[in-house]
């Protein structure tokens, strides 16, 4: 617990920069101000000393980001002292940008020069215009993928804008090349509008190998997808759908074996029918889940009703076929699987009590979870959510990576349904059979060998629904 | 001469692999063929060896690629003998393109995800929300350029589209990193429709610094430029104009000096007005240029003829001041300086005779010079041209890299004049007074001091000039 706590407060640990006047600092009553307020100095560094006035750098662990306001708030009371600014090592990892873009070969010559850009360069533009497919193997298009986002739906903060947006684009082109090699541009866009963003993306489009979709509003979010698959030659995936959608249908896999339950007899319930309820919903009865019952605002989504949005007419249309009618509660009774993509504490210990036997609830909204895990452990075969700090972490971080290697490797024209049951199936593959339990059903995100796994059955679900545009060498 | 011509064979190692039937090859034949067509072979290397056939690779130096597709056909008509397929250096370095995206810190555990990536990001995605200036310390936007190209103006080749332009921004993206440490990705973009295009570049915007145009044509390469730079906040550079009009300036100043002539009064003929003789033109008048003179397909504008391109129509408005009428012809005679970036072979030596004594010629036509330096070398004071094989070689690899480093680092809003003229100044003073001469008129691109005093003088200049947004430390 004490070492728990202590890397919890690492990720917290906060560089204050203070001004004192006067020939000294008064240790006493900044320490208590610090710690009455939930923090713990690590380390005070003196920077510079003037003739009047010093500048300190003082490190604080702090419990998360309000401490820090109303540390540096009541320490800017003080008098004599100044808060320069405020420093923490999330902010310092971001200084600048988290990615680069650098040469594969270093120039070092004339030669080399006349090679990589004129006057040789124009013989590799000339074979290319000659035949356009020699781009995936003459240009950066074999291995390169735009993570695309118009910073409408960014993590829980909503329409944040597309400055504001960059910094987990750019975390997401980390992933993809730390964890598969793949070569990732963030892409914000400084428009809203549709078929501005389609014309964008599609206009962008010949420098990548595939599009990533990412943080976009649902239900713009739907056809922005649905076009560019139609007008693109290359994968369009939008990481909130499918990523989400993947992930929970691999940890499904596994939880149904921990709870002794099969796909085709269990009732799904969904709860929250934006893009990942959608996708979720979708890949589950390309598996095989009969009985899906959808929840939203207005309860369960039931054919024949004409909701305001067009998406939950449609989905209605194809879930729900016993046509069962109430709220959440009343879909919950006697289900096997609670699936939610809402709001937090949207579920209460009583409904999970009104499940069938054995029940399993991934709760995975963000950052608050529909239920806490530690609320309904003794009562559940599985509880799965969306937090990094409990068991059971639906994270898109285990597909995404993975499902752009297969598809970039074998050229695919898209990222098809079969591919993406295939993805699922991998990822839960990763966990053999006798490693399996109820804390244990996704594997962890730094295991190498989902990337590895993803990529056999994608590349194989690929060539065998017809899509792989190129037949790597194992697989001829 | 034996060295350099074994330097430029380099340039063209092409490695033929071949399929041989039977139990071997008939060298003799082989290598005649080879050495009749103008090739040399390097070395031979068996790959595999069959029970009736065995593939070999045959790596021959060749002057150009003509030379190897006659190679390969012959060798392709003997019997037994089959051309697997053919490469060579060049296409080699291009292989899977020339950059790469890659994370600036490796993410060693879940803390540093959380970090780098939700639920931590969310703390910086707020802050640059907040105040979006912040956008240029906590993104890439801090050190990043987009190289945008719709493909239709690529080196010598004309409109050969996006995808084949991307070897070439690619490289460019390249000289950026690797001489000002510049992140630059390359777009090239599916449209070639001015409207689109604008509209493209601006949606992309929010993630970059700057943006240097590239390789569009004449003249809708103009408004795209204008326009941007009217909407955009950050620096826009149309490379074509800019960096050749920047680099030409450069060369300029220093062959006036080895010619002993002064600027103001020197009669300077620019042949070619298109995107790079616009530019050219209006650096020389704002550096003070008085009597300077367009010459194109009709001859020598002048102010009051209406010609069909309205952009030479509006240049002879501003130039020609002594309303000069005539050819080429009649243009250069008694001229101190020709500046040619129009097409090979427009100049002949007895042009250059009737030029002012002392002339200086610039013949930067590619690939082909207006006319080749070593047909007029003995009687003009500087000839240079834009190609690596002679001296004097005006290249905008020595501009472009330094300029953007300096706007980034000054967060200047755009490339103005001021900033320009600097950069010119910049790079004509890497050499010294004593070390100028008629073959040493501009310092190589791989002078790291090049980008050093560009970024000096340029930032200074952007400071002055009031566009800098960020005074750096060394400049308060």
């Amino acid at each position: 617990m004490g070492q728990k706590q202590q890397k919890d407060l690492g990720g917290n640990s906060v560089i204050i920069r203070l001004e004192i006047r006067g020939d000294r600092m008064n240790f006493g009553l900044v320490a208590n101000i610090v710690s009455s307020l939930g923090g713990d100095i690590i380390a005070i560094d003196t920077i510079h000393i003037g003739n009047d006035s010093s500048i300190r750098d003082m490190t604080v662990n702090v419990a998360d980001a309000t401490a820090v306001i109303l540390i540096t708030d009541a320490i800017g009371k003080i008098p004599g002292i100044r808060v320069v600014n405020t420093s923490d090592r999330t902010f310092l990892l971001h200084l600048g940008g988290k990615i680069e873009v650098t040469p594969k070969v270093t120039i070092q010559n004339r030669d080399d020069l006349s090679r990589v850009y004129t006057p040789d360069v124009a013989r590799v533009c000339a074979a290319i215009q000659e035949d356009p497919i020699k781009a995936f193997s003459l240009t950066i298009k074999r291995n390169t993928v735009a993570v695309i986002s118009d910073g409408t739906a960014v993590l829980g903060l909503g329409n944040i804008g597309s400055r504001a947006a960059m910094p987990v684009m750019e975390g997401k082109a980390m992933l993809f090349k730390q964890f598969a090699g793949v070569d990732a541009f963030p892409i914000c866009l400084d428009t809203v509008d549709t078929e501005e963003i389609i014309r964008t993306v599609k206009a962008i489009s010949p420098a990548f190998g595939g599009i990533n979709l990412e943080d976009i509003a649902s239900p713009r979010c739907f056809e922005i997808e649905e076009r560019l698959r139609e007008e693109l030659d290359i994968p369009v995936f939008h990481d909130d759908q499918h990523g989400t959608a993947v992930v929970t249908y691999a940890g499904l896999i596994n939880a149904l074996k921990v709870a002794g339950k099969s796909l085709s007899e269990a009732t799904v319930v969904v709860c929250g029918i934006g893009a990942a309820g959608v996708a979720i919903s979708k890949i589950l009865l390309s598996a095989g889940v009969m009985e899906l019952i959808g929840v939203d605002k207005e309860g369960i989504l039931v054919q024949g009703e004409d909701y305001a949005n067009p998406i939950k007419t449609s989905y209605a249309g194809y879930t729900n076929p016993n046509r069962r009618t109430g709220t959440l509660r009343d879909a919950i009774k006697g289900a096997d699987v609670f699936i939610g993509v809402s709001a937090g504490g949207m579920l209460i210990r009583e409904d999970v009590m009104e499940m069938a036997s054995q029940p399993i609830v991934f709760a995975m909204a963000n950052p608050h979870p529909e239920i806490l895990p530690g609320d309904i452990d003794d009562i559940v075969a599985v509880a799965a959510t969306g937090r990094s700090d409990y068991p059971n972490q639906i994270n898109n971080v285990l597909c995404f990576p993975g499902i752009f290697r297969a598809a970039l490797d074998c050229r695919a024209s898209a990222i098809n349904e079969e591919m993406k049951l295939a993805a699922s199936e991998a990822i839960a593959s990763v966990i053999a059979d006798d490693k399996l339990s109820k804390h244990y059903i996704v594997p962890s995100v730094f295991d190498q060998s989902v990337v590895e796994r993803i990529r056999d059955r994608v590349i194989r679900a690929a060539i065998d629904s017809g899509v792989a545009r190129r037949i790597p060498k194992e697989y001829r």
